[in-house]
C-alpha cells in the first residue's frame, strides 16, 4: 500500500469520534476491506491471522472437552428450515435465497445457512438410534450469512466467520451442563487469550435465540462504554428434537427425545479486541493472540554489522518460541515504529550501532510504551517475561476499565441519568416483566445484556415499575 | 451407529464392483453422508479429521513459501463474474444464484463462488499501486459451489472444500516460477503425506482452466486404473489483469500489468486416498495423514491388570508423539479389530493377559496385516519405526501399481486395445491437434491427462493421425 495510507495522523482520536476511530484503525491496520457485495468483508492477512490464532486455540479447548469437527452443507432447503416454528420466524427475514442452479430454476429454494441447527437435526435424527450413540458433540468452523441492512467491520456483516457447536444428550441435565461448560470455555478463552473480562449470565426471554429454551451469554464492555455480546450458548431442551423427531432408545428400551445445545463465537471477537485494547496510535494486540509478537527494527541498518546482529536477535527470540519478524525495508526507523504500533504488534526490539556496542537492545511495549534495556544475550529469556506481564496487565486494565464504568441504579431517574451521561454497564433490579424491558429500551435505547450468574440484591423492587424484583440485570447500550 | 452397519461383510469386494466398493467404504468408515440438498455432503468426524490434517500440513508448506491466508466473500456479483469472457463462459452454467435477501429481490443477482479469481482481481486492483507492493501471495481455505448433475462422495459434489491460492507478480517469469513452485508443493505433499505418486505435467488447451494461459496438473492412478486429477496450478499471464485493470508502477515509473497465478487442491484428495490405498476390509490411511495412528485394543479386558497395562501402553506411545486411542468398549476383540480396519487406522496394538505375562504386545499393520511382537518397554521406540516403514512402503506399492498399469501405445489399434482391456495410463505421442484429442475421446472415452514434464520420444508420429508428433501425452479414463 502507498505509504501515505499508513500515517498515524490518519487515525481520528478516540475521544473525538469513537466510531470513526474504529473504522480508521480497521483500515490502517489493514485488517479488512469491504467488497463490491454490500456488507460482505474481505478479511486481509493481518485480520485473518488473528482469526487463525483464535481458531487454533479455541479449537484445542473444544477438543479437550470431547468435541469433534464436521462440515455441513452451506444450503438449507426451505422446507427443512420451516420445521421449527420459532426458528424460522427468527431467521427467514435475513436469509439469502438461492433460486437457480446454472440456468435452471430450483424446485425448492435454498437458504444460505444463517446457522445450522436444522441441518444438524437432520443428521442426528438419522444417525442416532440408541443411548449408546449419545452424546454427539459436533462443531463446525464456517461462514454464515444474515442479510443485514447496516453493517460495521467485524461487528455486523452480511457474511461472517464463526464456529457453531451442536450437541445432543440423553438427559436435560447433561444438556444444561454442556451449555454452561461451553459458556465457561468461551469466557476462559476470552480472558486468557484476548485479555477481555466477561460477564457471564442468562439472556432474558426477549433476547434469547430463536428456538432456544434458554440462551446464555458472555458480555464485554468496550472502551466507549458500550456492551458487546461476544459469544452465546443455547439450551434447546427437546424443542427441536420434537420438531425433527430426534429420538433414541434408552436402557429400558423406551423411546426418548434427545436434549440439545448449540453455541457460537464469531469474528466479532476481533472487533472486541480492537475496541477494548486499541488506542489513538492504532491496534494493540494481546501477546497470546498476536500473529506477530515482536518486530525487530534495526536502526541505521546501513552501518556494518547492524543487520547481522538484528538477525541474530531475531533467531534467538524465535528459538524461544516467540512469533517474531524483522523489518529490513528501507523505510526510516520512525516509520517502522509507527507501522508496528498501528498494527498492534505487542513489542518491538530496537537495535542500532550504539546498542550493539553496549551489548544491549531496547524492548518497547506497545500498550504502555515502557522501554526496557535488555542485554543481547538475555533477550531470549527476558522477552517472554515481558510478553507475559503485558498479557496479564492488559486483562487487569480492561477489568479496571469495566469496573470503573459499571454503575448501580436503584431508581428509574438514576437509571436514565446513568444511561444518558455515563457510558457503561448499569446494574439494576428487574421484576421479570417484559413490559419493563420494552419500556427501558424505548426510553433509553439500553437493552438487558444478561441476568448474571453472580447475583446481587441491590434493592427489593424493579428499577422500572417498582414492583417486587426477581433478579439483577446488567443493562447497557450495545453493539 | 447400529452395530450391523459396521460389518465388513457389508463392503462389496473391489474386484466385483469397484464403484460400489468405494461407496461402501465411504459409508462404513463413516466419512460422509449425503444431505437433503442434492449433491451436498455432510462430512462426518472421521472424514473431516483427515481434511484437518491435510489442511494443517499443506498450509504449513504454503506459509514456508511466503503465502498468507485471507478470507474473501462467498458471493460474486454477476457483473464482476462477467468481466473475463472465458472465465464466465466456463463457470456460469454451474453457478448457484442468490436472487433474494430476506423478502427483497436483489438488484443484481449474486453467484455463490465456484472459484474466486474475480474477487481477488477486484481486491488486487484496489490495493496494488507500485512494484513495492508485489508480489501478493494470498490463499484461502473455503467451500465452493458448482452445480453438478451427477455426484460422487469426495470426487464430485455440488459443494466441496478446498484451498485456492491467488498470486500476482511483476513479471511473467516470476508468475511462471510460482505456478510450477506450487505444483511441486502439491506433488511433494501428496507423495510425502498421502503416499500417492503423481505425474506432473501441463494440460492441453482443451483441458485447461477457463481464463488460464496454461494449466498444470498432478495426476494419480487409482486402484481400478482410472486417473484422478488431484490438484491444478494455473498461469493466467496478464489476461485477468487486462480485464480487471490490475496495474502497477514499475521502477522506471511506467505503468505495467501484473502477472497472475492460481492453484487449488480439494477434498477430492480424500477420494484419492481411499481409491489408491483401500482394500476389501475398508479404508487404509497413510500414517502421516491418519487422524489416529494406532488403536490400542485390550484382549480379555475384564481380567485384572489388562486395562491398566493397556492404558500405560497408550500413554507411552502418545508420549512418543503418536496419535493414539484405546478401545475400551464392551465389544468383542474381533469386532474392535474389524472397526479399526474399516476405518483404516494404520496400526493396532493387541494386548491381553498372556502378552502382559510375557512383557510384550502385538503390533498389527493395517496394510500388510504383518504382526510384530514388541517388548512393552520398547513400544514407544519401535512403533514410530513401524509407522515410518509403512508410510514408505505404501508409497512404493502405489508407485509399483501405477508403473505396472502404465502402457505405451505406438499405433491407434494398440491404443484402443489398451484403453478397452487394460485399465491404466497410456503414454502415446500427439501431434498437438485438438481434432485428434476429440477423436480419441469419442472413440475410447479416454482423455488427455497431461503433457508430462518428463517427456519420452516413443515414436515420431501422432498415435491418432500419424502426422509428425510434437509431444508425449498421458491418456486415460478419468474420474
Amino acid at each position: 500500500m502507498a505509504k501515505e495510507k499508513k500515517l498515524v495522523e490518519d487515525i481520528t482520536p478516540m475521544s473525538e469520534d469513537f466510531a470513526q476511530w474504529y473504522t480508521d484503525v480497521v483500515k490502517q491496520a489493514e485488517l479488512m476491506r469491504y467488497s463490491s457485495v454490500k456488507g460482505c468483508m474481505m478479511i486481509l492477512p493481518n485480520g485473518y491471522a488473528i482469526w487463525e490464532n483464535i481458531q487454533k486455540n479455541l479449537d484445542a479447548m473444544f477438543k479437550e472437552t470431547g468435541v469433534e469437527n464436521v462440515y455441513m452443507p452451506m444450503f438449507i432447503p426451505e422446507s427443512l428450515l420451516n420445521r421449527e416454528k420459532d426458528h424460522v420466524e427468527g431467521f427467514a427475514p435475513e436469509c439469502a435465497w438461492v433460486t437457480h442452479g446454472g440456468a435452471e430454476e430450483l424446485e425448492e429454494r435454498l437458504c444460505v445457512r444463517p446457522t445450522s441447527e436444522t441441518l444438524f437435526c437432520e443428521l442426528y435424527s438419522d444417525i442416532v438410534q440408541s443411548y449408546r450413540d449419545l452424546p454427539k458433540l459436533y462443531n463446525q468452523w464456517c461462514s454464515v450469512v444474515r442479510w443485514e441492512k447496516t453493517t460495521r467491520p467485524f461487528l455486523r456483516s452480511s457474511e461472517f466467520l464463526w464456529q457453531e457447536g451442536h450437541t445432543i444428550h440423553a438427559t436435560a441435565e447433561e444438556a444444561q451442563e454442556r451449555t454452561i461448560q461451553m459458556l465457561n470455555v468461551y469466557a476462559d478463552f476470552c480472558e486468557q487469550y484476548l485479555a477481555i473480562p466477561m460477564i457471564k449470565g442468562r439472556k432474558t426471554d426477549k433476547e434469547k435465540f430463536a428456538g432456544a429454551e434458554a440462551t446464555f451469554t458472555i458480555e464485554a464492555l468496550m472502551h466507549d462504554g458500550k456492551a458487546l455480546q461476544s459469544g452465546t450458548s443455547h439450551n434447546f431442551g427437546d424443542g427441536f428434537a420434537k420438531a425433527f423427531d430426534m429420538t433414541y432408545t434408552d436402557k429400558n428400551n423406551q423411546l426418548q427425545f434427545v436434549h440439545q445445545t448449540s453455541w457460537g463465537l464469531s469474528t466479532r471477537t476481533i472487533g472486541a479486541v480492537i475496541m477494548v485494547h486499541g488506542d489513538d496510535s492504532g491496534l494493540v494486540l494481546p501477546p497470546r493472540i498476536a500473529p506477530t509478537q515482536v518486530m525487530v527494527i534495526p536502526i541505521a541498518q546501513h552501518k556494518e554489522g547492524v543487520l547481522d546482529k538484528a538477525g541474530e536477535v531475531l533467531e534467538a527470540v524465535k528459538k524461544a518460541g516467540i512469533r517474531a519478524k524483522i523489518d529490513k525495508t528501507d523505510k526510516s526507523p520512525g516509520w517502522k515504529f509507527s507501522e508496528q504500533e498501528i498494527q498492534g504488534i505487542p513489542t518491538r526490539i530496537e537495535i542500532g550501532p550504539k546498542d550493539i556496542e553496549a551489548g544491549q537492545v531496547v524492548v518497547v511495549r506497545r500498550d504502555t510504551r515502557e522501554k526496557t534495556i535488555v542485554p543481547i544475550d538475555e533477550i531470549a529469556e527476558k522477552l517472554p517475561k515481558i510478553l507475559k506481564t503485558m498479557q496479564a496487565e492488559m486483562l487487569e486494565r480492561a477489568r479496571a476499565h469495566r469496573d470503573a464504568h459499571t454503575y448501580v441504579a436503584k431508581t428509574y431517574d438514576e437509571f436514565k441519568d446513568i444511561i444518558e451521561n455515563k457510558p457503561g454497564f448499569v446494574k439494576a433490579m428487574w421484576c421479570g416483566d417484559q413490559a419493563c424491558e420494552l419500556k427501558i429500551k424505548e426510553d433509553t435505547t439500553a437493552t438487558s445484556r444478561c441476568m448474571p450468574f453472580e447475583q446481587e440484591n441491590l434493592s427489593d423492587v424493579c428499577v422500572c415499575c417498582g414492583k417486587p424484583a426477581k433478579t439483577m440485570v446488567y443493562w447497557g447500550k450495545a453493539y
